[in-house]
């Protein structure tokens, strides 16, 4: 099906056809309502980019992120820009933010483009409601899903994550094993990620024989001002920590600025750990601590698996990437 | 000039053009040179987005910038994106890195998808050697080119700059003012921007009577530790500074980290001056002091000058937007 057959049925040249999908204004209506009636009648969907031509690959891979300001993101961007580009591939980017329905409408626009694969970078593309997912399904039967920091079993969805869960589970275990017995977990989003990483922190807890309750976890403000003022006022309010795990390095940098207002000596009285291994880990004193997901490694694993499935080769659908933690000035 | 010329002066289906634009192997060698001597003389230029269609537009734009793993960056191409998509257009980004030879490769591979104008963000599109500029100018014989924080004067050529150099001047003055008298500019790259900036650093000093020599400008490594060392081993050859001024943020907290070290007393005994007003800012301890270039509006006037321009008005060749001194700990 493409634009030739449509041309043909509507009995209008192409030019007239193209004229229609681009919206100009020289076509009679008559003209516009029977182009369209014949697209609908024979099922033909326009693609901007090969269109009717029957080009089966552009080499164009869309990637999709919330914010490409947000420094881990702008960071896997980079390398998947890199590592497409090396494998003569383009990236088309497309910053959809954090709503639902945004997300929907860019994955179809990136399906109207028939890019030969779409990139999902961030567990942010994983809804808590199953039913919320299944856009990306949908998409995957039409062309290869790669998603970074989700997981969907489905066919033609492909994953690459690394283990929040043992991560967090792990380093609970670790600053436990310090004598740590008052710990509080700073997250700011609900993403897939982030519930992973709370769920490796309760049970990283329990595994200790520590008490989790809700009040060891917290839902944090955008600014790390904010966050510094929120736990400034728990400390004040009689809450006291011995160890600080986090969802990201800003909040671990919030903590860092808490500890200096209260007059916490940190790691001594508080051990504090960020996540992700970012730049801002060397901007405070002392340095963070931090887990490190490998962002680097995660990118060009996944853009690895993507040529190999655009070779027609098995890849399995989900790949796994531990960990490290980074030990520098808030914990030992 | 279009397909149907093609195919109709070499006597063969569109199909068979595409088949030879995209290297298949399903076509006699004959044919395949009697397909290309009549686009040779025809002189048709096969467009892999619009091939042939007579499409003006992809409504696609495509931005170039140097690493968007850079915070500045990053944050250029994210509100970039957003107001091209709230007009109505893709963006399709290309990271290009620093190499002059790449930065070539990937605008004429723009030119060649033909996208509707090319955004070219940070003032790494602007080498010192004039002739080094000459693929940017023939670019915008052929549409658009919007440049933010680099200037040519060239037809076609659209700039949006921060006033780098005023910002830079008014900062010494400032300090100056605070009776600061032994001034240290931190710098990166040599880029266009931080080369305004030195020429601001320089005639600040000279308009305020103060000596600018060769040591009062630093090009420094890349990473915040090795700023760090390399300002704390000045430090102990007996360079002493009451104030120093940097060309981006990072390099500012090095140089808290550097206070920190050598025992000095932020602001009061040195004041600190960042740039760019990143979150880099508010993670040190005191916080930043910096210049604020207004990544945001820089992005909006942009995409705003080129929606004008794509609708045929008149727009001027230059816009420049002023800095703002925020204060915050390391300097009044």
């Amino acid at each position: 099906m493409n634009i030739y057959d449509v041309s043909k049925k509507a009995g209008v040249s192409i030019a007239t056809i193209s004229r229609v999908l681009n919206g100009n204004q020289n076509v009679s209506d008559k003209t516009k309502q029977k182009v369209l009636t014949v697209m609908e009648e024979l099922g033909y969907t326009p693609n901007v980019f090969a269109r009717g031509l029957g080009l089966n690959t552009m080499h164009t891979i869309g990637i999709m992120c919330s914010d490409s300001s947000d420094i881990f993101l702008a960071n896997a961007v980079y390398y998947l820009e890199q590592a497409l580009r090396k494998n003569g591939y383009e990236a088309f980017l497309c910053c959809t933010g954090y709503e639902l329905e945004n997300k929907r409408k860019y994955l179809r626009l990136l399906l109207s483009k028939r890019v030969d694969a779409v990139i999902m970078v961030g567990s942010h593309y994983l809804e808590s409601a199953k039913q919320d997912n299944d856009y990306i399904m949908e998409a995957a039967d039409e062309m290869p899903v790669m998603m970074i920091n989700g997981y969907l079993s489905h066919p033609n969805i492909y994953c690459t994550l690394c283990d929040d869960y043992q991560a967090m589970f792990d380093a609970v275990c670790r600053l436990a094993g310090h004598g740590r017995k008052r710990f509080l977990f700073l997250y700011r989003s609900d993403s897939n990620s982030s519930r992973n990483k709370r769920r490796g922190f309760c049970d990283g807890l329990a595994h200790t024989g520590l008490p989790c309750s809700g009040a060891s976890v917290r839902l944090c403000p955008d600014d790390i001002l904010s966050v510094r003022d929120l736990l400034l006022s728990l400390y004040e309010e009689g809450c006291t920590y011995d160890a600080i795990l986090t969802a990201e390095d800003s909040l671990a940098v919030a903590a860092v600025k808490f500890a200096g207002a209260a007059g916490l000596c940190v790691p001594k009285e508080l051990e504090i750990v960020g996540y992700n291994n970012s730049l801002l880990c060397v901007c405070t004193e002392p340095e963070l601590s931090t887990l490190d997901n490998h962002v680097e490694t995660l990118s060009i694993t996944t853009v690895a698996a993507l040529m190999r499935i655009l070779q027609g080769a098995d890849v399995p659908n989900k790949t796994t990437i531990s960990n490290d933690f980074i030990v520098r000035g808030t914990a030992y």
